[in-house]
């Protein structure tokens, strides 16, 4: 356990993260977010097992591929760590992880419908979000991604979208930063939500792939924007 | 009305049980919430007549199984106390009980479909939500379970279940602590919600039996978490 | 303009009964409430032109049923005071009236289908809500009820139901009391909701009329539990 | 850059619309509101790249139809200004124009539907919207009207209608003052959101093209009632 401490900087933006997702109704009492270390390669910070609006910057705890504290911590962690480690071994690309239940995702992994973007906020969604079966890889289950087996079948469904479902659970997303993978988070949300509502109104002409990609790298520039009102919303934050 | 006074911490929790479920949107002014006293066999603690929102301490009563007050009070009882009585008569296993109209479940009950997890968090759905209907037990009434009789007709209908959706009414979920009975009455609201707006994209791939009963009993270890957060979006309720 | 003030408590009661509405996301800057003065016959009380969540007890006008002002008032009226003037002059058994664009309502009337008692809280909706069409009093118009004759149309097409729906434009209420009416107006809306959501799931069981009128009978016991939450949640009001 | 000042009085409006639009859930983080210079022709004031809910007096910018800022500034203007200036050339009558992705109205635009006018708050609509196929002028794209050319096509989509559908982006409404502007977009979401939930429930009677004029006129007459609700919920605004 003789890491660098991570930059004070992105602990904070870490918990900020936490809260927003919280504000932003992307997740309740559950679902979780992680960033790379800046400076310690495999390792990444992750709260410990509290709800995310309620995390400090006294909970956030780092933790190396095979899912191991290696920060000082008595804290239990979270059961599926495994999301975050195995995704980072598999995607070096990837800085930042979320995964949650936000509610109007599941319909669409519960039904093996994709989510695809339906407008430009959601052009990270390129052709569509990756789908996972857990019973494909682990049989019957508790659903939850609990063991590097796990996390790592689901890094394999994820391959190089931006966004994997995951039947009867959730939704992960990833992202090169805290608040492009928030940003994605949200509007994975919002995204879903509009295309129910579009579903019942006839055939929905999505972004092609062209389009969502030139829309992802433009509102890449933008996120600062959104991100300064996300955290406007949440005030200071006691860093005890 | 000799009875020994419950525990301190119980009743606290329960009226936290009473805000809670206000602040979550499971119940309105309408709507109630029950546990074993701690120590008295038979009897059960419920508020009066009372807002569930607006619930404090020195609303709490004992009543037994017949759904008489065993505790002094002068304030009116709540007409359906009898869900609770004819549950815990029938049911020794349970130990909390929530009665609702959370708006995403009528829908259920009003066209005789089952309630089925359509994620981990509503494992404890099992293979499905029991289903009550009144007619059958009262013919024509207005609708409220307001004599011993329907109560156990009622409890009756749950069987083994934890949830009976109760057709023109509500429905009613059963657990084996305040904690929990409060998580699934707050889950299978939300699991209602993912249902119908699943409906319209295909067919649902619900958690299977044996995928709900491990979800349920990893669940249960995880419940902690948002009590935590739920209790702190409340605040501290003065004892009187 | 030699009438009796109206009751104190009464008056009280109309501020919070808009407050409520507005609160309760029945009204949003548009909609009013109503009621019949205490002790003057022929004469009804309603704010002026103003937002419900803004009114206060100066605001509050009495009218006659010509929609003339018989109080001292310099404000504005509301254009449509004639959907509450032509409703008191036909049935002398309402009390309390209210008029709103409570936004699950509208698509009922939009599509010439009732509200119907979807669960026991709606028992008032009976054998279900009357249609107003204004083309056939009016032909094309601006929609608005802004004369004597098409209040009067109005207050035919309602009859002797509690609620008629307008088509492109809302709906009305009516009630034996401010409390009454209120609660009305505020499950009117949660049916026509649930009412949306249970439309793809299949035929919906509604209460039948007796059981309408059983529970319709019961509620009106109970409203005062949920007249206490919803002024809580307003808190004190300034007289001014 | 030698402009006369806009009006104190204009700037504070634009400044509230702002933050209406966004306490009205009519824009998050993106979206924008304008209205025409009161002296300078061919000038309109919009804010700098500002998150709408965070707006203040010092953000407001003025641009000419080039979309080059015309007043001081040192900030990042926002990308889609062309949306404004273009139209602000195009439509002599228009004097406030408001941008944004109102969720209600995407799915419409995404599925090649009209907003059509389901009640009278929504007259303006007259016989439905206008559309906007980003792809037909400039083929695949980013979504965003980032160029006068860009924006010129889509002012002719307009035509003299008061409502534009972006297919894959959002909508722009047009008004002849901040308040109706507002008061347009606000209403424009609300109609959606009808027409979505009346969608499943049968055909829909619209308001007809006279209705949905007169009702238009009357409502023209009423908006200082909302506007001042809108404004309260606001709250003084800190002019820095």
């Amino acid at each position: 356990m003789n890491i660098k401490k991570p930059d004070t900087d992105l602990v904070d933006k870490l918990v900020y993260a936490n809260r927003i997702l919280y504000d932003q109704g992307v997740v309740d009492g559950l679902g979780h977010v992680s960033v790379r270390h800046d400076s310690e390669p495999g390792v990444f910070l992750l709260s410990c097992n509290r709800a995310p609006g309620l995390v400090t910057h006294a909970d956030i705890v780092c933790y190396d591929y095979e899912g191991n504290a290696v920060s000082q911590t008595e804290e239990r962690p979270y059961l599926e760590r495994f999301i975050h480690s195995e995704i980072y071994r598999l995607r070096p690309d990837v800085m930042a992880v979320v995964h949650s239940h936000s509610p109007s995702v599941i319909p669409f992994g519960a039904t093996g419908n994709r989510l695809r973007p339906i407008f430009h906020m959601a052009g990270f969604l390129g052709s569509g979000s990756a789908h996972f079966e857990i019973r494909d890889h682990g049989g019957n289950t508790d659903m939850l991604i609990r063991s590097n087996e796990l996390g790592a079948a689901l890094a394999r469904s994820l391959g190089s979208c931006s966004c994997v479902l995951m039947r009867g659970h959730g939704s992960t997303v990833v992202g090169n930063s805290v608040e492009q993978v928030v940003y994605r988070a949200i509007y994975a949300e919002v995204n879903a939500k509009l295309q129910l509502h579009a579903n019942g109104l006839g055939e929905i002409n999505f972004l092609n792939e062209e389009e969502a990609g030139l829309a992802a790298a433009t509102n890449d520039s933008q996120i600062a924007r959104s991100w300064d009102l996300w955290k406007r919303r949440i005030g200071p934050i006691n860093a005890g």
